[in-house]
């Protein structure tokens, strides 16, 4: 396939280079910042613009991989009539693309950084599509890349999205948070490591409802208080601690 | 050496079978339920009591894997005096065994389940005790089962515990949620484990300051409104969104 890519962060890079890798070419790539635009471009062998009114009107698929607002903005400035659009938004509706004939959404279920290698097969994509043939199209562009895709609408995305802000990113909010509290005793946040690693394959190999321990699930009142006592000083800490606590003894009781 | 465990729980389990495996002795098991201690002796080949004060007083080391509570309760009821020492709990001070001429703490931290292996080399364990020669001798077994071992006294330690509160039950609780969103709405749980194995693998190469994404960091005001409508029919969901997205925002602004 040739392949537009609107966008030049970080799923923008990660997808176009593994879109190039399984045999597509990208065409062009799109970015407001230069730089961005420039350096993708480099990385895949192949030209840019920064203005969304150069775009090349001759590719097979256009990929929107930039932030919500960005998305709508972006398409009312193109033809989309007869393109082939997709975005890979979390929570951004099918209907976005409404006008074009063949769009639909090629969401990544990963969390993606500039550092980080990412194996592209065992990303989840999550297809939808406007029509059986551009769906069934996307599915074989997905199965290129992954070894898991799957078929999901745009509400049941739209929750799928909510739920990996609470297992990506309120997760690592919690890493900080450790972070913080054994810093500020001069213990180096290394020495968490291994608990980090264990937790999470812990809740992969198993129902993670299973897999709790700690003083609340054990409704353990006296260490409760205790760090309730040892977070004085940390009165936004204290709040946390004191509102998950009674979410995971709430469900025990 | 020849060692006697008090306990017959995850930490129980795991400790002993690694102390075994690195050539130590374990003498005998104490647990008051009688099918943990049978079965524990069991797998270690040794025999178990059901009655404190049946315990061998000839052993070199005596180590504490029980519950808070339980650690005093049963201290009481045998001559601690000329014996050595250790409990394994993140709370507890190492004064509670202030009767014992050689007292320590031998703390593991990680969590662990009953069918899940651990390789106990990598867990980080945390030594303290009453005396200088009794602090190497504990730190030398330690070095026998770990490569990861620390210097940690009991205030750095509870401290060190609260922050697993958060690395390890508050991760867990996160995971939790996200699946009951996800599976409400029909998706599988699985969807979400490269994500959870990633967010996990982040943190631990870089900074998990540096590695927090999501609206809340962005401060993006329309999807959090929009996740927070979401969760109208979750009242508990949506007071934990609430609360975490907060804390996010707080720190970046």
């Amino acid at each position: 396939m040739e392949i537009v890519i609107i966008g030049a962060g970080n799923v923008a890079t990660h997808l176009s280079k593994a879109l190039l890798q399984s045999g597509n070419n990208i065409k062009q790539v799109f970015s407001r910042t230069e730089t961005s635009a420039k350096n993708l471009a480099a990385e895949l062998n192949t030209s840019y613009i920064t203005n969304i009114k150069q775009i090349d009107n001759n590719a097979d698929l256009y990929i929107f991989a930039v932030s919500d607002n960005a998305i709508t903005k972006l398409a009312k400035k193109i033809r989309l009539k007869d393109k082939r659009v997709v975005h890979t938004a979390g929570s951004v509706p099918l209907s976005i693309f409404k006008q074009a004939k063949n769009h639909g959404v090629f969401y990544p279920l990963q969390t993606f950084s500039k550092n980080r290698k990412i194996d592209f097969k065992k990303v989840p994509i999550c297809i939808e599509a406007n029509n059986p043939d551009f769906n069934y199209e996307l599915l074989e562009l997905g199965h290129k890349l992954s070894d898991s895709v799957w078929q999901i609408d745009s509400e049941r995305r739209k929750q799928l999205h909510l739920a990996a802000v609470f297992a990506c990113n309120f997760v690592n909010r919690m890493y900080v948070l450790a972070k913080e509290l054994i810093v500020d005793k001069g213990v180096g946040y290394d020495i968490l490591h291994p608990l980090i690693k264990e937790t999470a394959m812990k809740a992969i190999s198993m129902d993670p409802k299973k897999a709790q321990t700690g003083p609340a699930v054990r409704n353990d009142t006296e260490s409760l208080e205790k760090h309730i006592e040892l977070l004085s000083s940390y009165p936004e800490i204290q709040h946390i601690y004191q509102t998950i606590s009674d979410s995971i003894r709430l469900t025990n009781s």
